[in-house]
């Protein structure tokens, strides 16, 4: 079966099983993400007391943890959620929003990589920040470092804490200890709507929360986005149209527009 | 006058009288709620300091209490602004947003329960939930119940709180000590749109904070949602379109397209 | 060079320089400021942690706070935050919502008025509240009294606190010691969208975080987002694609636009 066969018969998988997926995530993008995993076939769920983390883990399919808009509860709530899903071996998505911009994200963060995320999402300064001890100056939660220059975070990452890397960026990196892909969708524009990574960490859960084979599964949600955001560009006045539209055409994307745009190298 | 006539009056008095509801919700749905309630002529106000509760259940025409993203904290809150409803008898609606998922939130509901709300509106799964002291399986918080199956459990509810208790879904049911309807209007894609039951909640509370007849407005609440989303729908490509439809049609929608599309019955 | 010319210019040079503004504001709008934020050429960050507040005012070009949905942990976010921004001369906006509903939000107002905000922006109503100790009739978030009743209030916390203050309405009037401003762009319709006021401020964090005169940075960003609404309004169909086309035109718009349809006068 081809690449493009096989990552599209995972977009419908998560369809036919739609995944509870369990988000821990920040205030800005609450709204958009679970639009985003219902619009894909998953069902989601939001949840953060400390008195109901450990009863959602387990009911969930997975879980995806962003820390965005943390504080010191919230963090609480991620730890028992992360160290949760590690011990019962539930598939879990580190979002790792804003690394390097505080010294309290970084060590929220560094606590977090204890728990083994099975996948890891960031822009280029996030996963370089994250691989690091000493701080890094990133810019608000933007990117400005690009997806190579974060290569070998990504790597010592994958080695230290035997995790999944997902670089996001104009070219995505998924780096894993046997394979790796690069994917070459989306469009600039997407980068004007707040909150597509949180999206892109999300739809990631959806799929590990569903496929066996996680750095494929990884592939697949980030291809799904990359495709639905380029096919939406061109439907879109600007970057308000462009959430909304997203949103429809991960709804309604089909086998000939998936298959036919994809751009993805694995090695 | 016509049920039609009725209910569409309703329409026009929240509008005259633009309610001031106070809702303590969840973090997913509270944009969406505010535009809903704008959008029908109300007036939304977000509130959930302890300091403040009491003062502004006192100012508002309604409360909504949804439990949503619930932690011990805004679990507090929610006893503060309930009681105080019950107490100076401001109309109040409970959604019971994943009930029966985790116990932390059975028992809160539990408690909510003692301060008798007016109205609870829940998909057929969280009405089952609601209604017992043992465990159900809730998949997420969407439903996987029918209306039907939760009709014994709406009853009971009725009879042991003396409240109304709406079951949305497929049919919307609405049940109280003396009267009860039934309303056939919405569109299944209403379902892939986060948060468009917590949409509902909110307008009930309008209307109960407007309407003399608490059943009656329930009824005139979920009829508007329903056609306003039907109509919504044929102006749709996918569920982001139909959010940001929807809030249109709630606006602009005509005393023509209300009465002839309502699909209702009392009994 | 005419006033047109000198505020489109502004205009562009946030686009530039891209400023990083630091918002702890409320729930129901976050999505909203992150996009007009984006949309505007803004980089916004959401913060709140106690334990990370001093670290991202020093980072940020600027700060808003906006006091929607406070509750005691956020209240001391703000302090902290308003503190550090007057310490180290970072300008800072304050959103005064729902002034003089609660005796709670006059308390925090009064803490936080004597961090001198850089701006203060809000609708009449909430000046009004601002400028007494006694408690003033606000109903909900929304304006009952008009932009001129307010003047005096506003006049009266300008020379108190050495502030600029914005009152937002069908014109909006900036006040401040040596020059004013009237601005007529706008459409009632923006009124049923929610948090666009909200908006109104984040977009004037971004502006007095670039522009060197406060002063004129606030009449720029007043005029940006009037106009911008003003020519959404026309693409919609309510007040949900408002929302959505307001965005976009945040991101489109021409200097022709802004230039032709801007209604100000300066005294």
């Amino acid at each position: 079966m081809t690449m493009e066969k096989t990552l599209w018969q995972q977009v419908q998988l998560v369809r036919q099983k739609s995944p509870l997926v369990h988000n821990i995530t920040n205030y800005v993008v609450m709204n958009n993400t679970a639009n985003a995993l219902l619009a894909a076939g998953a069902s989601p769920i939001m949840a953060h007391a400390h008195s109901e983390i450990k009863e959602m883990v387990n009911i969930a399919h997975s879980l995806v943890i962003n820390i965005g808009t943390l504080d010191e509860y919230w963090a609480e709530s991620m730890f028992i959620a992360a160290e949760t899903a590690n011990t019962i071996h539930k598939p879990w998505v580190l979002d790792p929003v804003g690394a390097g911009a505080t010294s309290f994200r970084d060590q929220i963060l560094h606590q977090l990589l204890q728990f083994h995320p099975t996948v890891i999402r960031g822009n280029a300064s996030e996963i370089i920040a994250l691989s690091k001890t000493n701080k890094t100056i990133t810019k608000g939660v933007d990117s400005t470092a690009e997806s190579n220059d974060a290569v070998d975070a990504a790597q010592m990452l994958v080695n230290q804490y035997n995790t999944i890397v997902c670089i996001s960026g104009e070219t995505d990196i998924i780096l894993s200890k046997n394979q790796s892909f690069h994917i070459r969708n989306g469009h600039p524009l997407m980068t004007k709507v707040t909150g597509l990574g949180c999206s892109a960490s999300a739809l990631t859960g959806a799929f590990i929360g569903t496929i066996e084979d996680k750095v494929s599964g990884t592939a697949a949600a980030m291809s799904l986005l990359g495709i639905a955001g380029e096919l939406a560009v061109r439907e879109s006045k600007g970057p308000g149209s462009l959430q909304v539209n997203l949103i429809d055409k991960l709804y309604n994307i089909t086998e000939e527009e998936f298959t036919s745009h994809l751009k993805i190298e694995r090695s």
